[in-house]
């Protein structure tokens, strides 16, 4: 697909809610580069409307029973449901046992729902990027919620839960103190946190590390989003609206247990975000992070187009047997272009 | 510190093997700017030497004291020892209990030891130059091997693991087959396989499950370090040198088992890849990614230089607002400055 007449048709055609149409425009926002960005171009201005939820926690904590459930709530309020899955351990991914891909089949076969696996392994910030734009397809095709699953405790998934206007972190039972430390790390995307599996031994003892350590929070701000808000508690910033208290909840996906409360609170933090005016103060940070991101690209790209690539090549060799640092190899190649 | 005379003596310093001198400048190196580009550029002629090897696996997998024991071995055989801690909830990154602390106190009070841990929710992307530029610092300064511990199974992770000359995954014992999903997503990264924890029951199952992976992916290439190579099996590629078989091993670290064994696979990991090329191979790999991660950051840098900052927040207004898309928004900010 070359000329940008097919690619507006494509996007058309998805913005109408052909599901041909969405998958093969994903896979074009997804390879990036010239087409990817008359593609969003003309897919941005029907974009913003979807609740994007991420769902993130460590393998086997039962993200993607999670998420099915979840899904089964709203498509029982009528809602057309996306879900973007980004865990290489998750069914919808396709790393998974043939029990977990039983227990969805039904929402898959659900034309009202849209389930779109990324690849995991691609080059750095790339998959932050591509999942980002996979979800303004979604959203700009009508599918609102959008669902992100992805694998907690890495860097790119803290980027990716950024990208979403509410996260919910989901913890397993715990037999002793070992599962406190991960959540020192996790804890700060949090919006809603969850103790899942909630039928089995250690529950009650998650859940009450989880309250203590969000009681702890009252009087510590953390960073979230960019900027410091309070978990649990009061801000601690002058003049800002009441914060957001993140609730503790407990569920049993499996058993379909907690999964309506956990909705309503997804729900309520949707409100407060739309209500205290920071569903706008992130989505401009997203924004510009977005633009700087790719500014970059975008510049690299049009320094290459006019490097002879023997040049590129020279250099790297340059690096590799350290003649040269590679601040100093930039340098050079960025002058040659100038 | 502002000029570079200053930033010079402290280089040297640092390769003198002053601790203080290599802390304070890790501190340079994380902070980025133009400070750490002087540095590096200075430090950079001194570095390569060292054998850099990843240790990654799933929160309580036993990371850190998986580490202390190798870096025990290492001094045993008289080397100096670089840590480096990326990992939220290890010992060595500050978020752990006390026996961890307790178990690698003697290590920190060696001064053939250098612990350093970093900050694991900076940017996207800028985790892994720091880390890469902190062991820079560490190999600089003669610490040969140097350990790096990550949290498995993010995308960022998986990059810093890329950094790596040898790449050792830890698993844990398991019960059922849920472990088999996760591997799916990480077993593409390691040189060197490990259940640790061999005492609890599941060791054998997990070591069971693990095998018969590596006997599958006999027949399967993998991408690994951004080409095509095969898991326990012959390469695929023609023309190739004997390819490396990932090795099975069972540790418990708690018990100092397995760890000697653990240590000559690595070693032997080193020497295959210095004997087929490959370590040459891959560095090539990384210096050229390493050199157009420098080259986006730089040229971002000086576009918004030359930008009033004006007008980035107004095409930031008009994305977050929907009239212009981030790709022609860039567009413009370039075309501004060009």
């Amino acid at each position: 697909m070359a000329d940008s007449s097919a690619l507006d048709a494509l996007v058309d055609q998805a913005l109408e809610g052909s599901r041909r149409a969405i998958s093969r425009l994903m896979s074009v926002v997804e390879n990036g580069g010239p087409e990817a960005r008359v593609a969003l171009a003309r897919l941005y201005p029907h974009t913003g409307r979807a609740h994007r939820i991420g769902v993130t926690g460590s393998p086997g904590a039962g993200k993607s029973t999670l998420v099915t459930e979840l899904a089964k709530v709203y498509r029982g309020q009528g809602k057309r449901v996306g879900i973007v899955s980004v865990d290489p351990t998750s069914p919808f991914s396709g790393g998974a046992l043939l029990g977990d891909r039983v227990r969805m089949r039904d929402l898959a076969l659900d034309s009202a729902v849209f389930i779109r696996s990324m690849a995991t392994r691609g080059s750095l910030g790339g998959l932050a990027r591509a999942t980002a734009d996979v979800v303004d397809v979604l959203d700009g095709a009508g599918f609102d919620p959008v669902l992100i699953e992805t694998v907690g405790a890495g860097q790119s998934e803290v980027d990716i839960a950024r990208t979403a206007d509410t996260t919910i972190v989901i913890e397993l039972p715990s037999a002793g103190d070992e599962i406190q430390a991960f959540k020192a790390g996790i804890l700060e995307i949090a919006d809603v946190l969850v103790v899942n599996k909630a039928d089995l031994p250690g529950a009650d003892n998650a859940m009450a590390a989880l309250r203590a350590m969000l009681d702890l929070g009252q009087a510590q701000t953390v960073r979230h989003h960019g900027e410091s808000v309070t978990i649990a508690g009061v801000s601690a910033e002058a003049g800002s609206e009441q914060d957001w208290a993140t609730p503790l909840l407990k569920t049993s996906a499996l058993r379909g247990e907690g999964i309506a409360e956990l909705a309503r609170a997804v729900e309520e933090h949707y409100h407060y975000l739309a209500e205290s005016g920071r569903r706008q103060q992130y989505h401009r940070a997203r924004v510009e992070e977005q633009l700087r991101r790719i500014l970059r690209q975008e510049l690299l790209g049009r320094l290459l187009v006019r490097l002879p690539e023997a040049e590129l090549a020279a250099a790297v060799d340059r690096v590799a047997t350290r003649q040269e640092d590679p601040y100093s190899a930039a340098e050079t190649l960025i002058a040659r272009v100038s």
